[in-house]
């Protein structure tokens, strides 16, 4: 039997794949990652440290909508963790723990390889534990839910900006949209290298975890862009009971996005509707702007000033000092 | 335009059906169920009380395959949060949080208002908070994620068994898997009240919270019987390094099982092989069982001594004295 192929069971699933010997400790005392049951009994049983908070985020990505059909299962299990490492980001969070809930027309062994693979790459890098999960059979659809902490009191929040705070976000906005749009053939480019950068922005997102945490004492809100721009920003300011005005000649794009040519409604279009990218959205006081600059260096991560909150609500959208109207609406799973 | 038909959007579906006014804080301090920010965030932020250990389960269920394809949505959403809750319960912890992601064909709003009143009727009873989620488009797949806490150091755990111990499960088995025989209509019952009695026991499964609480400092190990006794007691057995004898005539089958007046063989078939029933079985010290059996008379459930646990591997079943080689093989998703 071809051991590449074959369908698995259950329970061969769960260890050959995603049971892992590690430093979790199955006595009374937890492992070095709080650990102290993981993947075999009925829960995980684990230890949030001393004096924090408990920060818990679910996210769920199904095929042909979070990814394309064909996608590598590689990219598959990266963007499984992703995305939830883009939340507890927002939150300035320490990813800790991960539960995993996969639903699969079938067991695969070498999809499930591949799978595992991009999964632990990105758990290994952030000292992600996977502590439990629950296999089914069904259309590819795989849930992730992510526990991480903060010291209690200190998570950043969406509704914590003030008026006359800076709005900044981490990195380019619009690359994972053109990404998306070149794999699906909907655009072409001529720059291989290009094509290749906006194309792994789509594949593998990069949460920006350690600068959450360094933002964490600086920012005074923060969301992930899961859902572009132009429907993430609203939500941070009527958290905040103010105005965002954003001038969208500010947002941060990308060389490669650039390298496309294309007209400027299309780049912003994608900076602003794509909830690919997985920047952080920042309100920060201005006193703190150089400290944030210098904790965004250390992680080697850009952040751009492209706005401010003003008293007021709702939206104001500039562009060469005149009001602009966004074509883009955002992602909305149901409309 | 119909309000109980129509399509909802993605953010108002949320807002509609999953948020509810409730107890928790927004503040520093959490409210009294320990939510310091719930839905509507990036992710939640829960505060786990003092000298505890954090328990997460995660149980994922599918449509054609956890319940039937025309199932009612609120026994859906009932089950959801039942199968998770179970497994709360074999750790002995209290539950407290859960978050739910949920993918939907469309959203449909006759639906979820019955997935949420199942849902939230069954959450409201253990004082368990939904604080966050996510809502996807594609095949009907619902996972939830249940977050818990026992005093630290105390969880129940499958390898806690001792040689000596007796091996007991709550309620009766096989009751869920008649019922969805006769759902099916593979088999008939002439008796209606038997037949809502058991097709009842299917739908809506009790899980054995309050008994897991009290069975905590009594029992040495405990499991659910989410996969039917024949495939979860072997790992009870492998986790404790024991073997497990069980006699099938002291299974506990209800008197509306027994009215079915079917041959034993399809009796215990269920009563072994179905996992619907999500019982609890526990190991327990001969000198405990007299707490435990009060404990159970104060949760008003049965508790069944059906063997021991003895020096060796593997399971040994007997009847009538006789060894005894059940039929049925337990619940594998991919087998």
């Amino acid at each position: 039997m071809n051991r590449e192929t074959e369908e698995l069971g259950e329970f061969e699933l769960i260890g050959r794949f995603f049971t892992r010997g590690g430093r979790a400790a199955q006595g009374a005392e937890p492992g070095a990652d709080g650990v102290l049951l993981g993947i075999g009994d009925d829960a995980a049983l684990l230890r949030v440290p001393p004096n924090s908070d408990l920060v818990a985020a679910v996210d769920t990505i199904v095929a042909g909508r979070h990814f394309l059909d064909d996608a590598d299962a590689e990219a598959i299990g990266h963007r499984a963790l992703a995305v939830n490492l883009s939340d507890l980001a927002a939150m300035g969070a320490t990813p800790a723990w991960a539960t995993l809930a996969l639903t699969l027309p079938r067991a695969d062994a070498r999809w499930l390889t591949d799978f595992s693979r991009g999964l632990f790459a990105l758990a290994d890098r952030y000292e992600v534990a996977l502590v439990g999960g629950d296999t089914s059979r069904g259309a590819l659809t795989i849930s992730l839910q992510l526990l991480g902490f903060v010291p209690v009191g200190s998570a950043l929040r969406r509704g914590g900006g003030r008026a006359g705070d800076l709005l900044a976000v981490t990195g380019s906005l619009g690359d994972a949209g053109a990404g998306l749009a070149l794999a699906q053939g909907r655009i072409q480019c001529p720059d291989a290298v290009a094509t290749a950068a906006l194309r792994r922005r789509f594949d593998y997102p990069t949460p920006r975890v350690e600068f959450g945490r360094l933002a964490r004492d600086l920012a005074s809100a923060a969301m992930d862009l899961s859902d572009g721009l132009v429907a993430d920003l609203p939500k941070l300011a009527h958290a905040s009971r103010l105005q965002a005005r954003v001038d969208v000649g500010r947002l941060p794009l990308s060389p490669a996005l650039r390298t496309l040519g294309l007209p400027d409604a299309d780049i912003f279009h994608w900076a602003l509707g794509a909830g690919d990218d997985y920047e952080l959205l920042l309100a920060l006081p201005r006193e703190h702007r150089g400290r944030l600059e210098a904790a965004a260096v250390r992680c080697g991560v850009e952040l751009s000033v492209i706005g401010e909150l003003v008293p007021g609500a709702g939206v104001h959208w500039t562009r060469h000092g005149a009001p602009y109207v966004p074509s883009a609406t955002g992602y909305d799973h149901f409309r």
